[in-house]
């Protein structure tokens, strides 16, 4: 009998999962720089509260793909398949929280779909939120430490901006009908991919008349600075409230931005993102590749997105408004695309091996003495020869071996070897010490 | 319609979670610094690698509480009732792996059971494993590793030891028949609760002979110093080499650890444990407080645990030896523990809260420049008044606030207001940012 893994989940083993604690550490300490809070809600949720109409929203692929299950007592329960809905129920049971409520969580998702590559059924989610602030400085706020923690991660990105507020006025204007935005939505995302002529037929082979296609295609045609299309828009939303609200909400988070971001962020008027409980701002961050580059092909998908949702927390609780933003960072496409950039992908997290020859106690004490200097140590639990010692450093590729013999124990010193150097010392252990903490 | 978790999970809002990753990062910062490197399997597993006979073990209450959930495909799956279970496939899906194989994990386990006080059906376990070696240096490196710990988080333990083979080779010797070890050894467990008349009537009832019970109580009576209790049972194990090969076990581990650690050390025969895989070695820590004292009553479970497995692994594998020894600590308990003894709770991770007053791009600055040096800080996004601010801070406990006003900003400088105190000073960027990184 063989024991596999089940369809769609990974394990890590150190060498991905260091690297991975490298960097939710990095994004915590970002998070928290702008004065986001931890905090953790559980994997299981009751049934009702994931597949709330203002949840995972009905009929649609998220709703599918919930893992249903139940307990002893056959009560109806699933596992959490974003970081909001909990969020959401959590404000519901907690509605007297002081706002504005900044929290951030790092935790798994669950989805039952269909998996490729850079698709998984359990995955990481790195969230931002903002409960109870309506005003474009909570964009602004986020935009920063987005630019602020890609930075850090010595990467460059771009984060393309939208509001669905003015994506669906701009249809309105356009004459598309209601129950056809949605459609609308869908085709216009594709713009890049399929260009306008392939958006125009999408959305005629759905039923939306030609000439209003072509006009919601030609209000979103993005040529010229921010301030060019700011000032087309404006035109063109002329006399309607929706539209002119919407666009006073994108000029007020580029106003609230510093220069340096303003760099960095793209109005996009195609980006449309597929959640519905999304009312205003929405964003999404790709990093910048030159063109044809390897890197390029393979991370081609958003490393970051998120928006505004004003509704659901308060549908939720059930009464009072609690206007909200999220963002979250894909733990995935950013480690992978850490990898591509050649970060040091390490097998262990020791940083030193004690080999004792024919001596127990020197060595035993170095161990000790280290630790206690908060350097990871390892030490030859099996005895086993000075090869096999070495050749175990070098599959795991433990950067340094103490040899403590007779004579080194003696001088009550240790011979450090650099394993990547092969450069040998005689040192105290306050001189390894010394050299390892550096 | 109201919103609630589901039975026996939790919320952690972030004055619970700040302190919970402090303990977490602590654990991980000592683990690693006796060379266990971190890993991390699924949630979701296949259910036969769970409910293997070499896993949870037919028949247990582990196995009645396994949550079980299917896929789109229709595949038996559920959720990880241990981390122990999950390195053993990993391990057979990972055969060649070098040993010894040095790993911690710090994830959830789920079990559908009863709820009572301490016991969640979701819970965190931190587990290191050593996978690939027999030898007793490794039960004396996780005796070093859980004294330190212990000692870092400032607490007083008591070190509880046994060996499997020993209570049940000593069950043989008392003529106990092996379909009725289990239940003596279920009796034996609870000598400090109901007393040896207690235990020998639970044996007894049991249909374990009189003569056999008191025969297996009196030689655990656990009287007299360590050597006192080897010296004992070197006698009774004479000749018996089941017996005298455990003991030796117990022996060198003892010989193997530091003086420091044999003062926490507690030889204990009555220790048990539940999970039917252990095959040597058993440990529990327990915190010492002083007789009486509500910390004592209230923290009276163990607070880690743990044993050798020397042959589970290997059934999982298919063929060859990985004997392998785990410890666990439990967060809720260490958490409690923390919290009884004042550690502070945080409800915010934020240092300082920044008040404009009539006043905008000074105050920006001040938030970027602050946190470009690493200061956690918190803006007023929703533009309220300062009454309004300081209530805010005074809700989360943020520890400073800075007003700037015109005046303040002519100046380039902010008004620091230590909230705790009340003290104000007029201070520059660099004055504020040596004050708060002290």
């Amino acid at each position: 009998m063989k024991f596999e893994l089940a369809k769609g989940v990974r394990d890590f083993g150190p060498d991905e999962q260091i690297i991975r604690q490298e960097l939710m550490q990095k994004l915590r300490a970002i998070f928290e720089r702008y004065g986001f809070s931890p905090m953790e809600t559980p994997i299981i949720e009751r049934l009702d509260t994931l597949t709330a109409k203002f949840g995972a929203g009905e009929g649609t692929d998220v709703m599918k793909e919930i893992f249903r299950l139940t307990d002893q007592g056959e009560r109806n329960l699933g596992l959490k398949f974003d970081q909001t809905v909990p969020l959401a129920r959590y404000i519901s049971l907690n509605p007297t929280i002081k706002l504005p409520f900044k929290r951030y969580i790092i935790d798994r998702s669950f989805r039952d779909g269909p998996i490729r590559l850079g698709r998984y059924r359990e995955f990481y989610q790195c969230d931002i939120d903002t409960v109870g602030c309506g005003k474009m400085t909570a964009e602004a706020e986020i935009i920063e430490l987005t630019i602020d923690a890609f930075k850090t991660l010595d990467f460059d990105i771009t984060l393309e901006i939208n509001n669905r507020k003015l994506l669906f006025g701009l249809m309105y204007l356009a004459g598309i009908a209601p129950e056809q935005t949605n459609k609308a939505a869908i085709a216009i995302d594709k713009l890049k991919k399929i260009g306008s002529g392939g958006v125009i037929k999408e959305m005629t082979d759905g039923g939306i008349a030609e000439e209003k296609a072509k006009q919601f295609v030609s209000y979103l045609a993005n040529t010229g600075t921010t301030e060019d299309i700011f000032a087309k828009l404006t035109e063109i939303a002329q006399g309607d409230e929706a539209c002119t609200n919407a666009l006073d909400e994108l000029k007020k988070v580029f106003a609230f931005i510093s220069d340096e971001a303003k760099e960095k962020v793209k109005l996009d008027l195609t980006l449309a993102r597929g959640l519905n409980y999304y009312t205003g701002t929405i964003f999404e961050a790709f990093l910048n590749y030159p063109k044809g580059t390897p890197e390029e092909k393979m991370i081609c998908s958003s490393v970051a997105g998120g928006g505004r949702y004003d509704d659901m927390i308060g549908q939720y609780v059930g009464r009072g408004q609690y206007p909200a933003i999220g963002f979250s960072f894909g733990l995935a496409p950013i480690l992978d695309a850490m990898k591509l950039s050649g970060f040091e992908v390490k097998k262990t997290t020791a940083q030193v091996l004690i080999i004792a020859i024919h001596e127990e106690e020197n060595a035993k004490s170095f161990a000790r003495i280290l630790r206690f200097a908060g350097i990871n140590t390892m030490t030859d639990l099996n005895g086993k020869s000075i090869s096999k010692n070495l050749d175990y450093a070098e599959k795991y590729k433990i950067p340094y071996a103490i040899f403590i013999g007779e004579e080194e124990a003696k001088k009550n010193k240790g011979k450090l070897r650099d394993l990547t150097t092969g450069k040998e010392e005689l040192l105290s252990t306050e001189e390894i010490i010394k050299k390892l903490t550096r």
